[in-house]
C-alpha cells in the first residue's frame, strides 16, 4: 500500500493536468448547444479509464451518454460502485466571473473553473486511485465498477431507467460517491444524509395580454400580485412551512446526531457575513446547522411576470410564474409532499386567475447507516490521509440517486466529500482546493485497500 | 355663427386633406432617426396656423420644438389655451398593419394612419374652427392661444419647464384639450377627471450572490419570498390598499357623479370576457366603472428575481425586484402617497434583506369642475353638433400635464374627446372616424362662440 500511496503523491502534477483538461470542456448538460461538449467530457473520461487499465465503455441513455468502467479481478472481495458526473451547471452572468468560466485558472491553492469541484475534480480521485493501484500492484484490492454520467445537473432523468435496465451489470455491495463538501478546508468529511427535493413551477394567467393599468387598474385580477399573495401564505410567522400535513412524517435528529452536530464548530455570525446576508434567518427552535440539514425548507428559486426592463411601463401583467422548491428530510416522501403542495396552491388560488402546474422533479431524502463496515473503513482512510478526525454531517442538498440506488440495487451509499465550503458550486468562480483533492486521492487509495477482506 | 358653422360643413374635404398631409409625416418622437420628421410635423402645423391667420412661431424646448400660435384680438373676452400634440407613437410590428402606417387610408367612415386619432386629427379641429371664424367673421369670438408640442408620446419631458418659463405668454382662463376618447362612436364625451400615478420599484437583496438552496435553504433570508410577502401585505382581504393613511384624502364620487356613471351602459360580463380574465375582480362596494376611474388602485407591473429560465435551478436568489404603481384619485397627493408607500415598505421589510428604493415618476390626479361656464358651453356645443346628450366620464389613466397646468397657469382643463373607443391608439391600424371629426370641428367652432361674453 505504501508504494501505491507514494504513487499518488508523486503524480500530483499529472493528475492536476487531468482536472484541467476535463474542466476545460464546457459540458453544460442543460444547454442543447453544448451537447457535443457534454459528449466530449464523457469521451475524455472513457478514454482515461481505458488508458489506466479499466475495462470501459460509453453507453447510450435516453439523453447524454455515460461511462461504465470496471475492474473485477478480485473474486471473493467486495464490489463497490463509484458514481460521479462530468456534466456541469450553466455559468450564469459572465461578468460575475473573474475569468472565462471554462478556462481553468490556478490561484494559490485553488483551481478555479466551472465543474472543478462539482464534480469533475472529485470524480477524478477514483481514477487517480485506480491508476495508482494498477501501476504499482497491477491490480485493485477489491472489485470496482464506475458509473460516470453526464446528466446530474439536469436531474439525472435517464439514470434510474439505466440502472434498472442494467441492474445485474451494476450489482454491488456499496456505492461510493464524492459529490459533497468538506466541513472546513482540510477537514475530511463524510456526509451520511441528504435532504429530498420537490421542485415545482406555479404559473398564473389573467387577462389575455398585458393591459393598461390606468384603463383597467382596479377591475382586473393581477397575476403577479396574486402570485405574491399565494407565496406569502407558504410560511407562518415563525418561519414554519404552512402546508397542511407537511411536517407529519418528519423525524427529528437523534440525540447522537445532535451531539455530533453540536460538536462541530459553527460561527453563525461569520457564516452570515460570508454569505453577504444582512442578518441570520430561520425557523424558531433550531440551530443553523440543524436548519440547513435536518429541517425541511421551502424557497422561491425564481419569479417573473410583467414589465421587468429599465424604467416604467404601466401594465397589468397577463401572466406570472414562480419556481418553488422544498427540501425534505427523513421520513418525508416526495410524492406525498408534492400532492400536499398542489392541494394547498389550488385551495389558495382565487378565481380571478388561471393556475397552470408544472413539475421539475422530486427526490426522496436519504440517510446512510452510521456504523457500517464501509463507514468504518472510510473513517480510517480519511483520518490517515488528512491527519485529523472525520467530520460527520448531513447535507442540505439532495441526491435523488441515493434513494434510487438503495431501491434498485439494494446498496447503501458512502459519501466522501472533498469540495471546499467556499467552492461556490453552481455560482460564479467555482473552485476546488488542490491540497484537498490530493489528500482525497490518497484517502480513496487507502480506502480501496481497507475494504479488502484479509 | 351659422355662416361659420356652414364654412366648417363646406370645407370637410379640404380639412380631411389637412389630416392626410399631417398624418403622412412619420413624427415618431421617441426615435432619433425620425427627428427631422418630428420637426416637419411641427413646421407643417406652424405654417398652417400662419396661413389661416394666426400669429405663430416655432419655439425651441430642450428637445423637439413646439408651435405657439395666438389670436388675441378680443380684449375683455376670455382667453383659452388649446393644447395638443403632433408627435406619434412608434408603429410596432409592420405585419400587424393592413397598410403602411404612414400612408393614410380611407375606408368607409374611417381614416386609418398612425396619429390619426392620437392626436393629429383632434389637434386639427381647432385649426379648422379658427379658419372658419377668421374666414367668415374675420375675427375669433374670444382670445385663443395654441400650444402644440411634439413630445407627448415620450412623456412631455420639456413641457413643464417650458410652461414655467413662459407662464406670462401662456396666461389663460381655461385650457382646452382634445386628446381623449368618446364613450361610443358618435357619442360626444367630456372627460372631467384623470387618476394620478406613483410608480416605484422595490429592490431587495440578500446574499451577495445566488446560493445553493440545498446547502443554505433554511438559514438565509430569501429576497424573492420576502418580496412576495411584502407585496401580499399591500392589499387586505377586501381588495383595499393596506398602506396606513392611503385613503385619508380620497374623495368619493358625489351622488351626481355616481348617477352619471350608472346612466352609462356598461356590460361587465362582456368587458371581462373581452379582456380574457377568468372572473370579475375588484374592491368591495364599488361598480366596475367606479373601480377603474374613481377608486385608487395598486398594481404590480412587473416582478423578477432568481432563476427564470426553462427547467429547474435550485438557487436562493441574491436579489429580487418589483415595479409597483398606484393610481390616485382626488384629493390624493402623489408626493404624500409616495412617502406613505416607502414608509410602509420600510416598516415591513425584515432585517434579513436590504431594501433599495427607486422612483419612476409621479403625477397628481385631476378633476375639472363639473359646473364651470366652460363646461356648460361645451355641453351645449357638443349636444348641438352631435345631436345627442354628452357622456361625462372619468379616465382611469393619468395626464400629468393637467395638474401641471393647474399649478403653473392656475387654469382648469376641459377635455373634449373625439377618438373612437375602437381607434387602437398606440396599436396597429390606428384610425379615426371622420364623421366624429367633422362634428367635432363644428362643436369646437360653436364652443368658441358660446364662450364669448355678450
Amino acid at each position: 500500500m505504501s508504494q501505491t500511496v507514494e504513487f499518488i503523491r508523486n503524480n500530483r502534477k499529472k493528475h492536476l493536468d487531468w482536472a484541467i483538461q476535463l474542466c476545460r470542456i464546457p459540458s453544460i448538460s442543460t444547454r442543447p448547444e453544448n451537447k457535443p461538449d457534454v459528449v466530449a467530457s464523457v469521451k475524455w473520461t472513457h478514454e482515461t479509464c481505458e488508458r489506466i487499465g479499466l475495462k470501459s465503455r460509453m453507453m447510450e441513455t435516453g439523453g447524454h451518454p455515460l461511462v461504465y468502467a470496471e475492474w473485477l479481478g478480485a473474486p471473493g472481495q467486495p464490489t463497490v460502485l463509484v458514481y460521479g458526473h462530468v456534466d456541469v451547471q450553466p455559468t450564469g452572468e459572465r461578468a460575475l466571473w473573474d475569468a472565462d468560466p471554462f478556462e481553468p485558472t490556478l490561484k494559490d491553492d485553488w483551481l478555479i473553473c466551472r465543474g472543478s469541484s462539482d464534480d469533475k475534480g472529485q470524480v477524478l480521485l477514483y481514477l487517480r486511485a485506480a491508476e495508482a493501484w494498477l501501476s504499482t500492484e497491477k491490480r485493485l484490492p477489491i472489485n470496482v465498477k464506475f458509473l460516470i454520467e453526464a446528466e446530474e445537473e439536469i436531474g439525472s432523468p435517464n439514470l434510474a431507467p439505466f440502472v434498472e435496465k442494467h441492474r445485474d451489470l451494476l450489482k454491488c455491495d456499496q456505492i461510493i460517491i464524492s459529490d459533497t463538501g468538506m466541513y472546513e478546508d482540510g477537514w475530511p468529511t463524510i456526509t451520511y444524509g441528504t435532504r429530498g427535493l420537490v421542485y415545482n413551477e406555479v404559473r398564473l394567467s389573467g387577462p389575455k395580454h398585458d393591459l393598461h393599468s390606468g384603463s383597467h387598474g382596479g377591475v382586473v385580477g393581477n397575476p403577479v400580485t396574486t402570485l405574491a399573495e399565494i407565496i406569502a401564505t407558504l410560511h407562518d410567522a415563525d418561519g414554519r412551512i404552512n402546508i397542511p400535513g407537511f411536517y407529519d412524517d418528519v423525524v427529528n435528529p437523534s440525540d447522537r446526531e445532535r451531539k455530533i452536530m453540536a460538536s462541530l464548530p459553527f460561527d453563525e455570525a461569520k457564516y452570515v457575513t460570508d454569505l453577504g446576508s444582512p442578518a441570520p434567518f430561520g425557523e424558531k427552535g433550531y440551530t443553523s446547522v440543524e436548519r440547513r440539514t435536518c429541517r425541511p425548507t421551502l424557497d422561491c428559486n425564481g419569479i417573473m411576470g410583467g414589465f421587468t426592463g429599465p424604467g416604467a411601463s404601466t401594465v397589468i401583467p397577463a401572466k406570472a410564474m414562480a419556481k418553488i422548491s422544498m427540501r425534505l428530510v427523513p421520513n418525508q416522501n416526495a410524492e406525498k409532499i408534492n400532492k400536499l403542495f398542489w392541494q394547498t396552491i389550488e385551495s389558495r388560488c382565487p378565481k380571478t386567475v388561471r393556475l397552470e402546474k408544472h413539475e421539475h422533479g422530486a427526490a426522496d431524502p436519504y440517510m446512510a447507516p452510521l456504523d457500517s463496515s464501509y463507514m468504518t473503513a472510510a473513517d480510517r482512510a480519511l483520518k490517515e490521509a488528512f491527519g485529523r478526525d472525520v467530520a460527520y454531517i448531513r447535507e442540505g442538498g439532495s441526491l435523488p440517486i441515493l434513494p434510487m440506488f438503495k431501491r434498485v440495487l439494494g446498496a447503501d451509499s458512502l459519501m466522501l466529500g472533498f469540495a471546499s465550503p467556499y467552492c461556490n458550486a453552481h455560482g460564479p468562480n467555482e473552485k476546488v482546493r488542490i491540497p484537498d483533492l490530493d489528500r482525497g486521492a490518497e484517502a480513496v487509495t487507502r480506502l480501496l485497500g481497507y475494504l479488502a477482506r484479509q
